[in-house]
């Protein structure tokens, strides 16, 4: 009889859900909305509802599932344990265990939804499997996940690959939203990219394209920076030097196998790539050089691949 | 039948050796030459002999050694190949393999002998014990070792825990050791804080009782900190500055429960740590503040306890 798992990763505004073969094989995925009323009690019930909905479908027997893998939006410990998701209204909350009692299906893994999409990119077809690897997510905020010997590495209070709040400015006055100030998401989210070139086109005068539009987003930075524009040539350079400087960081620390950059950001492509890996390559000691920075390559469903990898070792 | 097990720890000038009960208990402890002549190609074969004669002193039979942990001064890959050590000589070499043929002793273990004084100061008593722990050691340079789940990280070039290495400033215009520029062992290593100490001294004309000093030491700054120096305080301040700020780049990467400071530079004690905490707490992201940081204990038999904690797990 084939067996099957569950990935389902868990977002602020959809959920998502995945049905794997046990060869993590992606069967069947949807959406169910996510709703937030009531503290999010309802989420997991949704859940579970929509498993049960599926298995029927399907004709799948509860027996066959292997387990389920549980992306969420906030810190998970490394005892399984959620101890917040502001986003979802949550706060210390013991997911596994009263997800176990819904479903009657035991096996529940959860992890924070960056450390998922990591695993999802380490060990899934389309990347080169890396037992050790950290991953990069550029997007409305910088996010991250550090996987060792092909496991999430969930740290103590549960904010291991927390690399967007790496410090790699001394001397900013404006705070991050964790309240520090000079936090690599400040420079290579999405929002941060696009206050960079806003600084920089109040500072200097220098003649650029990127003055011609009215709402600069970080796609016309990096679009400007291909066609030869030399203020955006500029500013991706500057961001290179951020990233570059913070994967040295973490590369003296953990030494992966690998770097892996996804999120929104990382659709600029090659030209991100090669502006961090000129900073990380002068950065980092002698023995850590070399390493291959790539591209992430599941998009939306990194995540979903890693919950059924928490699952399918 | 009682059984034991061997912790070496192979240094430039000697090697300390050490005999352990099951319980990783110390039973003996000695130490022999290093031998560097010929390539560092009778070391081994000394420390085989100095085991054998050892093993007829005390009258224990090679059945009952449950195995043998050996440090080295040079990078150590996850498979327990030792991929150099410019002070003995070493090269890529199978030290296990090896050692197994001499002693004809199986279980053979490797690591680099940072990395196992980082697991004996985490796993043995006299410490907490801490599953995930960062240890930095502050000698003539800075090494470091990073713990996760009793077990040392080796990393995918040997070079996980290269904390030394890790970059605190983007202006110094003095190389480190390593060819880089801003390391923290250039501010943290005993020369470093030297180093750092005249810089500041030639640069400012402060009254300090450390101009009257012949040849400034660390230890010097310490003790005229701790006596209400103005200068040496804030030279302490500075220290513990580069030191919170590499301890909260750490941190955001492995989420650890505990740092661990040792080597030389940490006797100078509660000052140090600080210092350190003044800076990591203000650094730090609010999830990863209030970490404990302790002084090493077991200062220099932290390597052959832990090169026996590499086979007593």
């Amino acid at each position: 009889m084939s067996k099957y798992c569950f990935g389902i990763d868990i977002g602020g505004t959809t959920i998502k859900m995945g049905l794997f073969t046990e060869d993590c094989e992606l069967f069947d995925k949807w959406e169910i909305p996510t709703d937030k009323s009531n503290k999010g009690s309802n989420i997991l019930k949704d859940i579970a509802k929509s498993i049960d909905d599926k298995l029927s479908e399907e004709n799948i027997s509860k027996d066959d599932i292997l387990g389920i893998g549980i992306g969420v939006p906030g810190p998970v410990n490394k005892d399984n344990v959620v101890l917040k998701c502001v986003n979802l209204g949550w706060g210390v909350f013991k997911v596994g265990e009263e997800f176990e009692k819904l479903t009657g299906i035991s096996n529940i893994k959860v992890g924070n939804d960056a450390n998922v999409a990591a695993l999802g990119e380490a060990t899934t077809a389309g990347n080169s499997h890396y037992d050790d690897m950290v991953m990069l997510t550029l997007g409305t905020g910088v996010g991250g996940g550090v996987i060792l010997n092909d496991t999430i590495l969930a740290g103590t209070c549960g904010a291991a690959g927390e690399l967007g709040h790496i410090q790699v400015r001394f001397d900013e006055e404006d705070p991050c939203g964790c309240g520090k100030k000079g936090c690599l998401e400040q420079y290579a989210s999405a929002t941060g990219i696009v206050k960079e070139a806003k600084r920089y086109l109040a500072e200097f005068d220098d003649k650029t394209v990127l003055r011609n539009i009215e709402n600069i987003t970080a796609k016309d930075i990096f679009d400007h920076a291909k066609e030869g524009d030399e203020v955006s040539l500029k500013l991706v350079d500057r961001l290179g030097m951020y990233l570059g400087t913070a994967c040295s960081h973490i590369a003296s620390v953990v030494d992966p196998e690998a770097f892996v950059i996804g999120g929104g950001v990382s659709k600029a492509g090659n030209i991100l790539i090669d502006n961090i890996v000129k900073y990380y390559e002068m950065y980092a000691m002698e023995p850590l050089r070399g390493k291959p920075f790539v591209l992430a390559k599941l998009g939306n469903d990194a995540g979903i691949y890693g919950c059924a990898r928490m699952i399918l070792k």
